[in-house]
């Protein structure tokens, strides 16, 4: 059959009902997404009889989408394990379908903590994967950079702080198309002998692994809007407080230069004469442009897209999904672990020769 | 003899010779910080031979001064183990001051793991305090609020947490001049089941505290630069990755304005007319207004300036240590962690004695 190629078919499974304006911004993303993607399809999960009026409106998306009803919503504000009870909710028939190999991934504007626990327990792990991380995007001085994890796990070991390295690097090329993105570690100093026992560990695994020469080494929490590395490996606990710091601190300072350009005249007159420059600046920063946080990690392909998602912002989310799916992003991850599990027993062969050598010689 | 007052005369030892810019900008700082604080005196520790010449040119520093003799200086990136041989160090003799009761403080703007290491290992923990904390004073939507701890330990238990709460406490009405300071403890969602263990067990133990009605609960990276709380008590690991996060993002935004406001002629235009606002703007983000990130919870008061301090930025620093001493920082905790030992054996004995009730109606 030959190799994969980025123009097969493919389906995405679409949570019709997930976000603050669902499932209109999903209906007018999905017909952008179909436009772009023209052989995509979708298996769109929601309510049949509020999906099927907006359809007959948008052409493109219903000749890409199959509607599979699902009457039940997981709000918002609903704890993880309620949701788990919904079994007809949208967002988990949509996460049904990737198990049951119906889709080949899942995108969802809603309840992000219910999305990463279905995933977790109907999809499962990917072989050799401890546990699932959250990964997104975000712009940095040099570019667009990768960081993970973004709160999947409060608790991470050395094993795990690896495994986010291996499967950032690939995110990183799949969806940023970088060749040989570099990688560092979160710490509180760049100087080797910094931070805990796990950060150290995991550094000293990640010198000598088959992604070596892209490991940077640590670094800290200036780095991450620096865009110092491509790929930022941290815990959920660090990695969730640094995502929303560096939101908050962005916010403080925008709200500030609105007071700037509003407070007097001579401001608001200003104000006209850089606003293209502000409003570029503006969108640049603007999460929703990174729309799409990535449960990397489990058997299947499952983005969270923004709950606020415009149509514009939802299509995206759906780019970043199709990213992965046409670049076989899990087969990746899978060929990137075998590499560092034949180079771990390799490297321990080396030793046991060596000491047995030694061994040999001493005796 | 009554009791203390703010008026009374007092000995700051300060290192000459630490910082970019020592001692010229320290004896700089010591002339703004005499006419200031009439009643302080200071120990002033470097080398003679380079301190008497400037010493000559400041009058008021002069009269306020005594100079102490230490030949040698801690470099900016020597190793604090290397730090810790150097017993002649100008850091080291006024950290030594202060632990003969010669000084009621320290102030240095020198090598701060260097500073960490020396004033744990020479001056020791608070009789009750577990570890000291870095904290600091930063600026959010709300006005000023401290951070704790910043990096002192990379590994914190729920005892640390719950002690750099009741420093923090201290911290804000000593430095601040609040009367009941919000306390909210760092964690990746406002709701009581998020986080690990430590941080459900602290904001338990904190609930139940004399300090219960300041505390907050939970509060997440967003609420920093939001001002959610006067002050946001985290393990060290955390709060120096969410810091320096937070100084990256504004350096990021800042010279993404200073590229709007220089690259076209309407942008030079706008930046004359909101150049005061703007300028306002940046020093009050400015990291070095917060100067004097401060070691709490050792047996003085050590308080780190910024390497980079100018003059006022020294004087400063000088500032919150002096603020800490008149207002008897050291005893404040100490009284405080009595409260909470008090509050909790006697919640234990309520518990026991209701126990005991319980027997006794049972049998």
């Amino acid at each position: 059959m030959g190799e994969h190629l980025p123009s097969e078919t493919f389906t995405l499974a679409v949570d019709a009902m997930g976000g603050d304006h669902a499932p209109e911004a999903v209906i007018d993303g999905l017909e952008l997404a179909s436009i772009r993607h023209p052989d995509a399809r979708f298996l769109l999960v929601g309510d049949e009889a509020r999906l099927a009026p907006l359809l007959a409106r948008h052409r493109r998306a219903a000749a890409a989408c199959t509607v599979r009803h699902a009457p039940d919503v997981i709000g918002n504000d609903m704890k993880p394990a309620a949701a788990l009870r919904l079994r007809n909710a949208s967002m988990r028939v949509a996460i049904d379908a990737v198990a049951a190999n119906q889709a080949a991934g899942v995108v969802s504007a809603g309840n992000t903590g219910a999305l990463l626990m279905l995933a977790k327990i109907v999809l499962k792990t990917l072989p050799g994967i401890d546990r699932p991380a959250m990964a997104a995007i975000g712009p940095s001085a040099r570019g667009d950079m990768v960081m993970l994890d973004l709160g999947a796990n409060v608790l991470c070991d050395t094993r795990n702080l690896v495994e986010f390295a291996v499967m950032g690097d690939v995110f990183a090329r799949t969806v940023l198309g970088l060749t040989a993105p570099t990688i560092g570690l979160l710490n509180v100093g760049i100087e080797e002998q910094k931070g805990d026992d796990r950060v150290r560990e995991a550094a000293e695994v990640l010198r000598r692994s088959p992604i070596a020469a892209q490991f940077h080494g640590f670094v800290e929490g200036t780095d991450i809007a620096a865009g110092t590395t491509d790929v930022i490996v941290t815990d959920g606990f660090t990695g969730n407080v640094a995502l929303k710091t560096a939101e908050g601190a962005l916010k403080l300072i925008l709200d500030l230069l609105r007071q700037v350009f509003t407070a007097t005249l001579p401001g608001k007159l200003a104000y006209v004469l850089v606003r293209p420059g502000l409003v570029r600046l503006r969108e640049w920063l603007d999460p929703r442009r990174y729309n799409g946080a990535v449960m990397l990690g489990l058997s299947g392909v499952v983005v969270k897209s923004h709950g606020g998602a415009d149509a514009e912002t939802f299509a995206h989310a759906v780019d970043v999904a199709i990213d992965m799916v046409t670049h076989h992003f899990n087969d990746q991850i899978r060929e990137n672990l075998a590499r560092m599990v034949a180079a771990a027993a390799k490297s321990r062969a080396d030793k046991d020769t060596e000491g047995g050598t030694r061994l040999a010689t001493a005796s």
